[in-house]
């Protein structure tokens, strides 16, 4: 473990660099400065031991990965173009060196892959490992950013990525020895290392036929659809439906062995990263020929509420904060 | 406690406006869009209960206004006008509700006078109370942002605000009874309440004279003097000149009380959240006209080290990074 801020700041200039286009200047002064050549959106994520990760079942790798990858998804969810990100640390005193090296690296790669330099960030010793990071980005080539509460009812409602997988992954990582993981890779994965969709929410934005843009409104799923969802659609409500076909093959079957309804076990999801987008429906064929991957999930309705294959969505997602529930 | 991120946000909403200039988009979306109308600035402070402040003598209020100060303060050191902030926080179990609305208070009180939004955050469960707080900012009316190293051999040095003054706070509150430091109120202030000198920032970068701007370069002092002018002077050394007259007079009687040369314990400092600048001989009177609180404390040599009244500063200064020294 560095035993000086000046020993740190040499690890994190080995894995991170201090330039990139729109950093007029980087680290190492009181602040950065940034030149987004328009609005700039920012949106932090903390990512605390015991409450968000284990270090049982992370690698340090993992660690530092999905700590940027969650915050990168809120730049996904509006559409925006990543342009840089800050990290505060707090470090206890059992990660070493190697440790700390693995994880800035896992970090460092994804934040290489997004275009992401590093413009500054804090350190501290403290109890429980923590990484906060705050993530800026910018319009992309559109020029538009997508926010919620944009839908109207009628509305296609889209869904980018998978739901549920990840919910599997957190169960067996968490009540299961870690070999049986095996059996489970895409949702193993799906919690460990989940891929911000950067590149979707950018294709989303840019999509118009001859009436305009085609997706009104976007967000990223990070508590589950169940919470999520009428925070997107705001007054209204949506009808939902979701069969087994539209669920990754992973979470149908490991619901379905842990003897969950694995539709309802999706929509309850958590920790997905995947994108919900509303669009006008006679503008829906143009989004689905150019972004095949969108699945149509159902559309928005006028009443507010969730209805799920005509029933009703009750139970909520996940909530970091809440306490766990009692008996 | 707030048991729901929900509930967290009510309180949250009560304390902090969403809306400011500058602000496109506030809270409740996937990211805050910001529009600088230019460069913008961002630093980022964490402050981790027992490594930065302890809950033993700092009133909630405190820990929620030294938080932003000591991030605003880097705001302060570029010259630059504040515009928001975002707060990530950490709270374990037994931070109570009134706590927590008496933290915020603090913060909110500050960030009001300041002029600072709360544009985003996140909030976690956790061991140790943390705030982690992201500060952003734009150039102010002169449209120049000031960095370190920018200083020439000859340049006078400037100080604003007290050294040391902090420093004694520290030693007085952790050290010695709580209601002995009613004796030293200037210094426990000066721990408990730092002001961040963002007007005194903002009138440096202002000053001019015929031949151009006066003040070449700015920096924040949090570190203290001896830690943070190498940083601010790049591959020059300065010759400091400081004698009792130059401290407030807690500071002298406090060390003096302490066995330790008051002068010497003000260069090591820490959380002084002064600012130094560098200011041509020629500009001096001007800047000394302008802002007559700033004292000049010494100038820039060509030959790196500093040197304190012709002897020799050898000792560091603060890092909250550092493990204590054994022994």
């Amino acid at each position: 473990m560095p035993t000086s801020e000046q020993e740190f700041l040499r690890v994190i200039d080995r894995h991170f660099p201090n330039q990139g286009s729109g950093l007029l200047l980087g680290r190492g002064d009181d602040c950065a400065i940034i030149d987004p050549g328009g609005p700039l959106c920012l949106s932090t994520d903390i990512f605390v031991e015991n409450a968000h990760f284990r270090r049982a079942y992370f690698s340090p790798a993992d660690i530092g990965h999905k700590a940027l990858a969650a915050a990168a998804s809120d730049l996904a969810g509006m559409a925006a173009q990543p342009l840089g990100f800050a990290l505060s640390l707090v470090l206890p005193d059992d990660v070493d060196d190697a440790f700390l090296d693995e994880m800035l690296g896992g970090m460092a790669a994804l934040a290489d892959r997004l275009g992401m330099p590093l413009v500054g960030g804090d350190l501290s010793r403290g109890p429980a490992l923590t990484l906060d990071v705050v993530v800026l980005g910018k319009p992309g080539p559109s020029g538009r950013l997508l926010k919620r509460c944009a839908a109207r009812p009628g509305d296609a409602l889209l869904l980018v990525g998978e739901i549920g997988l990840a919910r599997a992954g957190l169960m067996e990582l968490e009540h299961m020895a870690y070999d049986e993981a095996a059996a489970w890779p895409g949702a193993v994965a799906a919690h460990l290392r989940p891929e911000p969709r950067i590149a979707e929410g950018l294709t989303l934005a840019q999509i118009a036929t001859p009436e305009g843009p085609a997706v009104c409104g976007l967000m990223d799923v990070s508590d589950g659809l169940a919470r999520d969802l009428p925070r997107f659609l705001g007054p209204y409500g949506a009808e939902l439906s979701l069969g087994l076909e539209d669920l990754h093959p992973e979470v149908a079957a490991f619901f379905t062995a842990h003897d969950e309804d694995p539709v309802e076990a999706a929509v309850l999801g958590g920790e997905d990263y995947a994108l919900i987008a509303c669009v006008d429906q006679k503008q829906l064929p143009v989004v689905l020929a150019e972004l095949p991957q969108a699945r149509v999930i159902g559309r928005v309705s006028a009443a507010p509420g969730l209805r799920l294959n005509s029933g009703q969505v009750l139970r909520q997602g996940f909530d970091h904060f809440a306490k766990p529930a009692q008996g």
